[in-house]
């Protein structure tokens, strides 16, 4: 097969978004758009790609240096079209016998097979093809207008015949080229046009001209439509989710409401999890089997073990590795720590750069104090520690195995194994003197309220 | 142009609502419906209002007393009827040349834009106008019978010949009359009627008799359907919540899923906050550019700068304030206190009655002491103060600029700038007694299930 | 009226499910699928249940043994098809007058009503009936194929001719037999088929040709398809949903947004409640006249007094019970606790196994500390007790009526009625020592980086 190399659109301005970001870093299950066409195209097989980007978006460079660093990035100084976006990644196709396919960076739920049929097309022999989609409502939209497997032109809606625009097969903008014929007619795209700019989609009717074979395929509206405004992000993040969401029901993971579970673009959910409604999962978590997720969970770069339970109003955020059958409860947050098999943290506790050995059980309101201002330090539990309630380990410190702490203790000095710890002061009380704190208070009220 | 006035029906019992709180006072986008109509007359012009109520409904006239000072409240005694209500009103077109429209409390998503129509069409020489909607299900609905641009009669579901139940155009009940023609009708309309009771589409019938001139305009069914029942009452909330959802995603802000972010009336969001999933806004609430509400956040009454991030899992309380660039981290809770720009207050804390210094951390279960079982009192922290985990700051208390609280302290008096303060007793270690406690509890086990 | 028992088809692999639990187990509105099958039959009167389940389903013997103590189980060996299924509850109807309905355990939202039709249809002198549902895509479905209000056959899509395929009333599987009829043909229906498996849909030809009186009545599509995939257990749980909201919708109960209010079961809420978005409910949960669930709550086994104000984020666990009027608030959770008529547990506490008093207050971050290690021990908090913000109540312990217990306390020993408790160091300040601490943070911080 001959190599295809992608070419993606990425430089416009997006002035529909009204947004400072760059249309193209719009994310959609926590990556950015851009990134799902490259990862699309990647996986398609393009071997070679290119970003064509806006000549002041650095952060789009920067996410594209990071996320694909073979890809070439050039900058489109002035916005003329797409046929003269094309002309600046002409590196690209300059030479050799391989295969071109034209994405769009605001074109985020293309998908892989789209794209490889595109070139299976170019394989097939076409010099051209044009990704058409079907839709009831074609007003608007360039129509394809075919004969066999054959496309013959593509007809602006204001330019068409009442018959031709009856046709609602579209033009979605997305086409292939064997690269030899990009060559041939890249440069003979004029901008004769209202706008005075430069048209890809004009390639159709010049390669007709030449007698070339401009072929089409069809992928469904909802994946090849772009994103221009905030509604249409929102659309299609409600798309990609739907997606995902019934790719892991099929794999045999219950969403109790899947319309309330909120995925990202790398979530990894075994078999037999179940997810109660209203779960955020961010980008980088991996659920294992049978794990339950209980309601108001927000999890993010985290890994959890088989069998474990979280939440309810469990926070997980990033370097969160929560051993099999651990338990995770509600208002706890756990940030950089490894929580050990069988361990629970269950009501009320911040866990942050720690390691919490197995069985070892956190009491309500514990709180790993990991932070002088400047430092984080590590408090390390040993396995079967016990914590009591609302006590204070102030990092860095160490609890042993077996330990225990007494309830509302502040923890400054490690605590060898099987030891108890105490620091906490010694209670005293006063006979009937809340009456006289009561009646204390009512007089300073009286007097604030002037009376 | 002449003075608009308007009657706001607002006497009914609301069957249907099976409530204790009279219909129009039940909330949408946080406000009651009778408010929200009230919002789109003055915001048409109306420049005088009166409410008609029901006799036993206090409660709606405190509300409108408080929100619409201006306004005319009467109250109808018995409930005979549309026409009935509106002479209880009469005052408010007894003389003058203005115009007069006739609206209903249950409402709520009239248009200022539907009632400054139905107020140019009198203008315009119409002596009375009404609202019509266009449904593809008409059954039930009086229709509108129109010759032209005038309205010859309203049609009842069950007096309709066949072909006139094919016409979908119907009656809304909204309508618009000028004073003169209100004045010269109202007093004719009968009850000979199946209920006995005065209904104002009659004036339509009457005013086509004397020769006036009868127009309608039309607005969605949507907007100008009524509330009759608590699911209608979910349906009307569905799409005010979507109006303002597109509304606020046009102008620029990223609402990663629009079905779950809750707006109220009142919300002013700026351009680029990004919202995540599940999040409550109640009234009060401003959002300045670039900030990021995270899921599960919960905010009223609460203003929050530019650049801000709030949440996971927040509560803002009304009168809480976050500077630009501040952080309130998950489950915190801040109500009535100033937190300054770049201060973080990242996890499980409570601050109530306080005010923050510019880049002070307060450290995870941080809790303002601010009640004493009568009155509150404040707590300040300086600029860059630093509150160790796990403190109680009794109020009234103050911590000076650049203190330092250490983890674990109940901080009871004042702190002084760059001061290091510690309130927690020193740590005792006892080696090996964790065994004997946990043998001990073993026992008291053994012991209660009687073994 | 004759006996009516049921059969109930439980013993489905359901491989598509792809899970360790077997089908019938999976839970809609908290309650196994099965679960609902066998309250609707008992609701419409079948005064003996026999459950058909398969070899390997110990959890769903456990379940109907627990939950339905009257009903026969009878085990599947092998999965020969439905007649073969019925064969083995053969004792049900091996002898006497009575009529038989049979069941599917994985089709969870079949009502009451729908098998009560069919018993009456067997009353009024059918031998069996059959429960088909309209549907406007009947392809892959058995047609019915009627005549007047006789059922002449049911024919597999694959047999039918182009007329037949056009029929869109289907078989739903749901069948009911007069004993005396189901007896007389059971053991006749072959296996001659494809999968050489039993269908009980064979009787239906049998009893026609043996002249009997073979009739249908009809359900919804939505009630009567079973659950094959979580997709289609989403789908299902949705309008299980979707009937309970509106069901408290019109019974006075408000939901802010229907569709993310999670109800079980077994819920009951009473008129007047307000329900704010993103609420959810699980088993075991009443809800009194007035209360207000505000948004992000999460319910279960809880019982909640009129009046009360729970949330937003709160966790009520099961044998929690709130008193009238009392207020539960974020980041709280309680669990095997009595809260009293007006009493306040308002911001991030746990309370578990305690009983608080009447209009007693604790304070932001109150623990119950009730466990230690290996015994849960119970605390006691008496009417109009005051507990200072971040306190620990070192259970087994109790708290006077009147009480006061000062901030930051950790409390183990009991505190009499009136008197005033502290357990808390006291406070020391080191003046400028602030900056000595940071510095030498800082000094670490370039230590660990090598500068």
């Amino acid at each position: 097969m001959a190599e295809l190399a992608a070419i993606v659109l990425a430089a416009g301005e997006g002035t529909r978004m009204r947004s400072s970001l760059p249309k193209v870093m719009h994310p959609i299950g926590g990556r950015p758009m851009l990134g799902h066409v490259l990862a699309s195209a990647t996986r398609a097989g393009a071997a070679r790609l290119s970003v064509v980007i806006g000549p002041d978006h650095q952060g789009v460079a920067a996410m594209v240096a990071a996320d694909y660093p073979g890809a070439a990035m050039v900058t489109q100084a002035e916005r003329l079209g797409t046929a003269h976006a094309v002309r600046a990644a002409r590196d690209l196709f300059s030479a050799g016998t391989g295969n071109v396919v034209v994405l769009f960076g605001d074109g985020p739920l293309v998908r892989h097979d789209t794209i490889a049929a595109v070139s299976a097309r170019l394989e097939a022999g076409a010099d051209i093809v044009v990704v058409g989609f079907d839709t009831p409502d074609p007003t608007g939209y360039g129509r394809l207008l075919t004969e066999g497997g054959r496309l013959r032109a593509i007809r602006e809606h204001k330019d068409a015949s009442e018959a031709e625009r009856a046709v609602t097969l579209c033009n979605s903008g997305i086409m292939g080229f064997r690269a030899e014929a990009l060559r041939a007619i890249i440069d003979r795209i004029g901008n004769a046009n209202a706008k005075g700019e430069f048209y890809l989609t004009d390639a159709v009717e010049l390669a007709n001209a030449d007698g070339r074979e401009v072929a089409f395929t069809t992928a469904p509206a909802d994946e090849v439509l772009g994103v221009n405004d905030r509604a249409q992000l929102a659309q299609a993040e409600r798309q990609f989710q739907d997606l995902r969401r019934q790719d892991f029901m099929a794999a045999g993971v219950t969403l109790r409401d899947p319309a309330t579970t909120w995925l990202s673009w790398d979530t990894e959910i075994a078999r037999d999890v179940l997810i109660e409604p209203s779960v955020f999962i961010g980008p980088g978590v991996r659920i294992g089997e049978g794990a339950i997720i209980r309601a108001f969970s927000h999890l993010e770069g985290t890994t959890i073990g088989a069998g474990a339970e979280i939440g309810p109003f469990a926070r997980l955020r990033p370097a969160a590795e929560i051993g099999d059958g651990a338990k995770i409860g509600n208002f706890v947050e756990v940030k950089k720590a490894e929580i050990a098999a069988g361990a629970k943290v269950n009501h009320l506790s911040y866990v942050g750069d720690a390691s919490i050995g197995a069985k070892a059980n956190l009491g309500a309101g514990t709180i790993t104090c990991n932070y002088d201002g400047t430092n984080k330090h590590r408090t390390v539990i040993g396995a079967g520690a016990f914590i009591g309630s609302n006590s204070s380990l102030v990092a860095p410190v160490e609890i042993g195995e077996g330990a225990f702490v007494g309830s509302g203790s502040v923890i400054t000095e490690d605590v060898p194994a099987d030891a108890l710890a105490l620091g906490r002061a010694r209670q005293v009380v006063k006979p009937g003197h809340a009456a006289t704190l009561r009646e204390r208070a009512r007089a300073l009220k009286a007097q604030k309220s002037g009376k």
